[in-house]
């Protein structure tokens, strides 16, 4: 089967990974169907953390997209509305839906009763219409859906990929690995987890779930940089992840900013290798009635190092990056134990991009070229877990 | 402090423990706020599935009850809505919230696609607004919630009572115990006990959660019987539960229905050891920062064993019971490892009442006097997972 007869769908394909994926599986030919409602674009304008960059609408990216692949639509739907996504889906029966079409920010979701509920309700019920119009009209299709490594918290065990063999009592079983959330975002993405989980037991579905750490860095096809396709590069307190965070920082001239101690370890990817793993999921069904976890990063760091490793690469271009620790605005474990196994991706093939210098060069290069827009107002944490 | 002075507000006051509970606790002497939206009985209408009995409105319960306790108050409110559950708990500023306001029902949520949303929608909105105003106006408020057995499912190891001691390469942690629903109500249940304890973790709180097991029977207060008190009484294939179910088929004469080959195995619970149970939760709170969890069941049988149990009693009472065996409606492990403990509300005092012949005669000459009131077509399950 060549690229041009497979369907894959974009769910949320105008949020920071859902624009580089489209240009991406573009290129390769696949027919694609991109859905979003804008609602990351909405909620940006709404807390005024407009990212660095302006990006074209959908309309019109697909249009520039039409040069190489003529198989696109895009349809402005919530997948909340499970009527309008159960339509589109009959009508598309995509053979492979790749699931972004969620609220994607811990802060957002811990700012406020409002925020905590629209965040929960908005995933799980995505989640939800998706599974349903799956077990309706395409029994076969492969979710791809985005999980995070902070499902898992930071637990005193190795960081299994998604599942715990268990004994006790000279007894064993096999478990989806514990999670634990530490922020309504974190917490909805456990409940899709469970509930996806709960459907490829009882009705048979196959799904890959890609536990994402936090995603830095830019998109660098040549197609999308001389076509105005580039995805959105935020940096603020409540949608910017924190390495793109630092480097805004370094370049603005203003200090980095440690939240508490800084010694809170993540794994973090590149966004070049996001897209490298959604190919490899796509290459690799995991079959009826089966769910495949990955975890989805390429290296481990505390924020301090992060820090560091920010500060040290920009010398070469002389910058000089100064780091203040802030009071943490989260409830998270400061000093803790941290090792995640990841070696599913690199076994399927994934080849890491590193956070050498030369990563984040290229990263503050691309953030220079947009210095005048920084607006160094947002970049504060105002958002208290408590 | 007297009882008088303890406010307990209690949500879903009109259930099937709702209404004991509120006879129990008003003959205690509490002050109590009862809190329903009548959503169970007209799902029931919705479906034809009334209850054997008709009970009363809550607001005749409630001058019912006002001769041996004037404290009680009752308000129709749907606890999804945020604005008017707030303004009551402002209001009332509880001491101790009993949260029984969920869709109880296995078989409804897997009715179809609204069903199944319908309930974890409910179940969690509710949970979140209940957190949302103990947060906001009495942090201190002791939150008792009922969960169910059905959370863990059918693990190949031990169930313990809601944690469980991990130990992995070296290193240990403790976890809540792995859950892995049956049925979307289930997973709603999970989802519950995932957003209480993280509120638990992250803002404080003190909540009980009771994992009860599927519970049987008729409350036996004289004063519920002499003023007309009593709680409903499901046996249908949606709202019923096995053991209620299979005393009136054999008062009906038909035979009772066994899903599969019987040998599943649960942990049941009389209806007069959950309001035990319950209060034994209210007078042991967790204390700040703390989730307590117990199982909340008595004895372990197979439903072979229970049909067998309910056979061999009512032989004392010249009843022939006949047992079919039906195809299993349900998606669930029929032979399976099951040794769940329950020791915790043991030590805190409970005095079983087992399910001896005694028992179950007493439930059937219950249902004996409502015998003209079974509708013998709403008993066959109609619902199947698949």
């Amino acid at each position: 089967m060549t690229n041009k007869n497979i369907k894959i769908m974009i769910l949320g394909a105008d949020g920071y990974l859902g624009v580089p994926l489209s240009v991406d599986l573009a290129l390769k030919g696949f027919n694609l169907t991109l859905i979003d409602n804008y609602v990351k674009r909405k909620l940006s304008a709404k807390y005024l953390r407009q990212p660095l960059n302006k990006i074209n609408k959908i309309e019109t990216r697909v249009k520039q997209l039409e040069k190489i692949n003529k198989n696109i639509t895009f349809s402005n739907i919530d997948c909340r509305d499970s009527n309008r996504f159960d339509q589109i889906f009959k009508k598309v029966k995509p053979d492979i839906v790749v699931h972004f079409a969620e609220i994607p920010s811990a802060p957002y979701s811990m700012l406020g009763t409002d925020e905590g509920w629209n965040t929960l309700n908005n995933n799980l019920k995505s989640t939800y219409n998706l599974i349903s119009s799956v077990k309706k009209h395409n029994k076969d299709c492969h979710i791809i859906k985005l999980g995070t490594m902070g499902e898992y918290g930071t637990p005193n065990i190795d960081i299994e990929e998604g599942w715990l063999d268990i004994h006790h009592r000279g007894r064993k079983d096999k478990f989806l690995y514990p999670r634990q959330g530490s922020s309504l975002y974190h917490m909805s993405k456990i409940m899709d987890t469970d509930l996806l989980w709960f459907n490829v037991r009882m009705h048979g579905l196959q799904v890959t779930d890609l536990m994402q750490g936090p995603v830095y860095g830019i998109h660098t096809s040549e197609f999308a940089k001389d076509n105005h396709l580039e995805t959105s590069f935020a940096y603020d307190d409540i949608f910017g992840t924190v390495l793109n965070r630092f480097i805004v920082q370094a370049i603005a001239n203003i200090p980095l900013t440690v939240y508490g101690s800084g010694s809170q370890i993540r794994g973090y990817i590149n966004l070049k290798d996001t897209l490298q793993c959604i190919n490899l999921a796509i290459q690799n069904p995991p079959g009826k009635d089966k769910l495949s976890i990955y975890n989805q990063f390429t290296e481990q760091f505390s924020v301090n190092e992060l820090s560091k490793i920010v500060k040290n690469a920009l010398k070469y271009i002389n910058i000089d990056v100064k780091i203040n620790h802030l009071d943490n605005p989260r409830v998270e474990s400061e000093k803790h134990y941290y090792n995640a196994d990841n070696k599913g991706m690199k076994k399927l093939g994934l080849k890491p991009t590193l956070l050498t210098k030369d990563t984040i060069i290229e990263i503050a290069e691309y953030v220079i070229k947009y210095k005048k827009r920084i607006n160094k107002k947002i970049i504060q944490p105002k958002i208290n877990w408590k």
